[in-house]
């Protein structure tokens, strides 16, 4: 069979499935989703084996280290994947809310119904734990999924896929609800990417050359986790003990994720009292610093920044510094700069609080606070499918509710205009 | 000057104005509205002149008699743009609503705020009048707007989209908020739906051929208005003198708008004592009936209907009708072959309204109502700058609410992961 007419049919199957999901009820939904945890822990031999299979042609495929380690499903994930499956089971039911229900002066009621999107393409890369969060997350939306995960978790991915669907249709859900492209060539994801009317929503969660190709070529919605190139601006009015803590913890915490810092703003008035002892303490934490001019002057040694560095996901232990005239040059900088993920300020002064959080065109925005918070179960949505970095449907992280959208009800008494 | 830097220098003039757009206060916005209703008043000759050149076009430009009707800003017309942004600026403000606002167990303060999406690029044809609703619609939601009309409407766009940008200038809007792309090559769509970073979102308005080259050239967010193949259910149980009032409202009130019915699908149970008085009826209005094989052998004299005409969106005197055997038959013909704008049943029960209004995916359904009730100023919403046909973001009739997005806002005390 062609890669074409593959993920054509698994596309056409699982929408059939989306639009039989759309009437099953909330109740249904969570015991299978507590089945598909069961049927995880039930199989965990199985799981390992076909994980073994992938991890065999590691060397084949080339993978780092790193990219075997994201590959392997150790007894502590496959519960991992369990524990989050009965956990989304437990969340409250997003499908069916009626809001801003109104009698009009024509005499109708009209008001806001929250429903499935449809059928969600999740396109992703390495960790095949993620096959189970998106199984579990799509379906109690009351989605159905097509996932198209990377060939080197090919065989874990389609074992799982199986597993979780046949749980789920032992239990209510409608065959084809979680379904897989079986076949790994490129073209698949233009494919699906092109399949208008079949697919409702791409998510894609991966690399960047995965996350272009899709946009270039996508003709249906696409919701995407780019990057996070986010910043930590010292306000002049900032407690600088505070903001030393918050700009370390943003920055070296965890530096290899999206919500890490990526560079620190420094107002003009207090870069010579806070960025010698910062400097001091990020050196301490093996982070390597790259200041502007200005910064390289008060703090010798440093390397300098270059144009790009501003650009620049580090995901790493390096930080661009750079010192701002203004409050307002900051979120000029940001605005020019940033991914659009998490940024903070630090500041003691209410007014510059607000114009920090009214100005900067971010999807989350701190005061006082490290970027490291931006994160779906921090927040209270439980379970993330990934953090938005655009701005239309859902913004930042996204939990179950961004998986539904709404339709219009309206009640007549057999009513004409 | 070529048209790709055209464009992409209007669109960056945009952006930065929806960016300083983004701290204008409500009071600044509502003022600038109802200056641009007075400058458009002030302004009537002006106006005319302009038209006129576009209407001395007609004939060049092949333009029907409906066209040019469309063209044509008559007094009444220029009126009731200026009436249109005074009602714009009475609405509810719909930026820097902060909701969902908790404080989490690591002690930060989490909500998400409404914000404006940034610069929105407009793409349009024909009627010149809608240049200022789009215009005060996106500035009300504190967007900057790119206007993209169609060359037949070029004279008449310019002037009004100068006049509204200078009223709106001259009362605290950062310039360039309301802009338009000033050549009409067609090259300039495309470069609009790849200006990816730079337009936040593109909503096209205007012929299938339009929409099409915009979704399948678009690097960016479209929500697009397609089109409204609504169909009419009369179930088993549906009061059949009002299943007839309902019926004809949607075919015949007025057939050329998108809310208008297409098809008719009737329970075979009714469709003997339904049918019969049902086409007398719609032949008295001059309805033209095309009726599935099973019609056709209740109503002789009628044309059969082809697999086209279920997918077909007549906008005339013209409708198909078929019998199904159940509920979920016509549930699946509705899925199968709608535009999914909207639906209606007539039923008297309430499991049977129940299951329309849960597996009917369409943006608007209506229960024991007319298809022509789905419009943003009969919903309440004021006025509309569309019906989305798409289901992410903003489904159904989109108003001012429907032109934000949201940010997460966090507050902490120096707080740390």
């Amino acid at each position: 069979m062609d890669i074409r007419t593959h993920v054509l049919e698994k596309a056409k199957q699982a929408k059939q499935a989306a639009q039989r999901m759309a009437v099953v009820e909330s109740a249904v939904k969570d015991s299978a989703l507590r089945a598909m945890a069961e049927a995880i822990l039930d199989n965990r031999a199985a799981i390992t084996t076909a994980n073994e299979k992938d991890l065999a042609k590691a060397d084949e495929y080339g993978l780092t280290n790193a990219m075997v380690d994201r590959l392997t499903l150790t007894g502590k994930r496959i519960e991992g994947m369990a524990e989050g499956l009965r956990e989304i089971a437990s969340f409250p039911e997003p499908v069916g809310k009626l809001t801003d229900m109104v009698q009009r002066p024509s005499g109708i009621r009209v008001g806001r119904m929250t429903v499935p999107i449809g059928l969600i393409g999740f396109i992703y890369e390495s960790r095949p734990n993620v096959t189970a969060d998106a199984a579990g997350l799509t379906l109690k939306a009351g989605n159905a999924v097509l996932l198209r995960g990377g060939k080197e978790a090919l065989n874990s991915n389609i074992f799982l896929a199986g597993l979780l669907n046949d749980a789920a249709k032992s239990n209510g859900i409608p065959d084809g609800v979680i379904s897989i492209v079986e076949m790994t060539d490129r073209e698949g994801v233009r494919h699906m990417i092109e399949a208008e009317g079949i697919i409702d929503l791409i998510i894609p969660r991966g690399g960047k050359g995965l996350i272009k190709a899709v946009v270039e070529g996508a003709r249906i919605p696409v919701i995407k986790h780019y990057e996070g190139n986010c910043h930590v601006y010292i306000d002049k009015t900032a407690d600088l003990e505070g903001a030393l803590r918050i700009a370390v913890n943003a920055k070296a915490q965890r530096p290899g994720v999206c919500n890490a810092a990526e560079t620190l703003l420094v107002h003009h008035e207090v870069a010579d009292a806070f960025l010698p002892s910062a400097v001091e303490e990020f050196v301490k934490k093996g982070v390597e610093l790259r200041g502007c001019k200005r910064t390289c002057g008060i703090v010798t040694d440093m390397k300098a920044a270059t144009e790009d560095d501003w650009y620049t996901e580090y995901l790493d232990l390096v930080l661009a510094v750079k010192i701002v005239d203004s409050l307002e040059d900051a979120v000029d900088h940001i605005n020019t700069y940033s991914s659009h993920h998490t940024e903070a300020i630090v500041t003691s002064d209410v007014l510059s609080a607000d114009y920090f959080v009214t100005a900067v065109d971010s999807s989350s925005v701190m005061v006082n606070a490290s970027t490291r918070f931006a994160d779906g179960g921090v927040y209270g949505l439980g379970a993330e499918i990934g953090i938005s970095t655009d701005k239309l449907h859902a913004r930042g992280p996204m939990g179950v509710a961004d998986l539904t959208t709404y339709k219009w009800v309206v009640y007549g008494k057999n009513s004409i205009r």
